[in-house]
């Protein structure tokens, strides 16, 4: 039995996705490490429309009874592989200046969404998630969770004096990613170097402006925006 | 009969949407203007999965046979009612100042997609376009066309001396837009009027600073922006 002929319908309570709490290295933790990798495969191979628990249970080797109880279906299954990206460490570029840093990080998303070896499952992934209430609402956490873990960049130049105090890390990130993301999930308009380049240089040049600052300047047309200590 | 069931089928040629011709006030362009205006009920309503041949035949008073001859489908519906979008005119500030021109710009795409009465119509019509090769396809084109019919505010700064000649006016409204769109569309996190703002204010200072002119300066940390002349 394919899921999808209930996906429209108004999700029944005993039907909410339900995240498993592993114990690492556990049984369960195998179980759920096992289950993500396959649904990741999955649904790069063949999209959230040909996203099955069946598929999902012969390629992880999970007993499809155990999906539905532990995950609820599909939509938690696609919820999950976000939870469980969420949680993988992600190194954070640290060169001491931060237009380079957003540099390097949006040279990372630029690469992974570009690259036809590493850009199917994250692509096929978000896709995915943007079909269900489930996901949509993992989707948000997996971005607000990466926004505030690589505002560290931007923490580390307020404490060198680069950035205005107050300034919110996560939204210079936002802004940093926010034109390569509209790119590739919004508009379709192609992605270059270049851009992922640029607006890295934009979003280090509003934020030395106190852009970001929790209690924003108001930039006014003729008032040049401040210039770094160093 | 539903279209639905084949939309995960290879298109074959004789299924390519089709955009009609019309000419201007004769019966085929009141025949689309129809056929456009009930796709994009029916898809405010319903969304894509919901939208049928059927009920945009019924809503418009088209038979659904001349549906399948002109459009081809769903997504050539979908399609078209993009294309019909894009032209429609769309005022444009002129404010004699980039910033404001930019902020006003930001300001009316964040209330088109956050109020409860105008969203729902362009949201679904989005979300129904990423669904097909056709719809995204129209998508990329109504951005493009928007990016550069907007762009004449960056050009107008260009002239009045406020930007670098050569400043590529679509990229200054890529730039500004996108922080809207990226939560919109992909992140799902919240946007406020300050957001969208300070979206603006972004996009007028890496302007200004010659980020987005066609020889891009390479700006260096400590290298302040320009100021503008007036």
């Amino acid at each position: 039995m394919r899921l999808e002929s209930t996906l429209n319908e108004p999700t029944r309570p005993d039907q909410q996705p339900r995240t498993p709490s592993p114990r690492p290295g556990g049984r369960s933790a195998r179980v759920r490490a096992d289950v993500v990798a396959a649904t990741l495969a999955e649904v790069a191979e063949k999209g959230y429309d040909g996203l099955t628990a069946e598929a999902v249970a012969a390629r992880s080797g999970v007993h499809k009874a155990t999906l539905y109880r532990r995950w609820g279906g599909i939509d938690g299954l696609v919820a999950d592989a976000l939870t469980a990206s969420a949680d993988q460490p992600w190194p954070l570029p640290d060169t001491g200046d931060l237009q380079e840093d957003l540099r390097r990080i949006t040279q990372e998303v630029f690469s992974v969404f570009t690259d036809p070896e590493q850009s199917p499952t994250p692509t096929a992934l978000i896709s995915a998630a943007q079909r269900s209430d489930a996901g949509a609402a993992a989707l948000r956490d997996f971005f607000t969770a990466r926004h505030h873990q690589a505002a560290e960049v931007a923490e580390r130049a307020v404490t060198r004096g680069e950035l205005p105090a107050g300034t919110d890390g996560a939204e210079v990130i936002r802004a940093a990613t926010a034109p390569l993301y509209y790119r590739l999930f919004v508009t379709g308009e192609a992605l270059d170097a270049r851009t992922a380049e640029r607006a890295a240089d934009a979003a280090a040049l509003a934020a030395r402006a106190g852009l970001f600052a929790s209690i924003p300047t108001d930039p006014e047309p003729d008032t040049a925006p401040n210039t770094p200590d160093q």
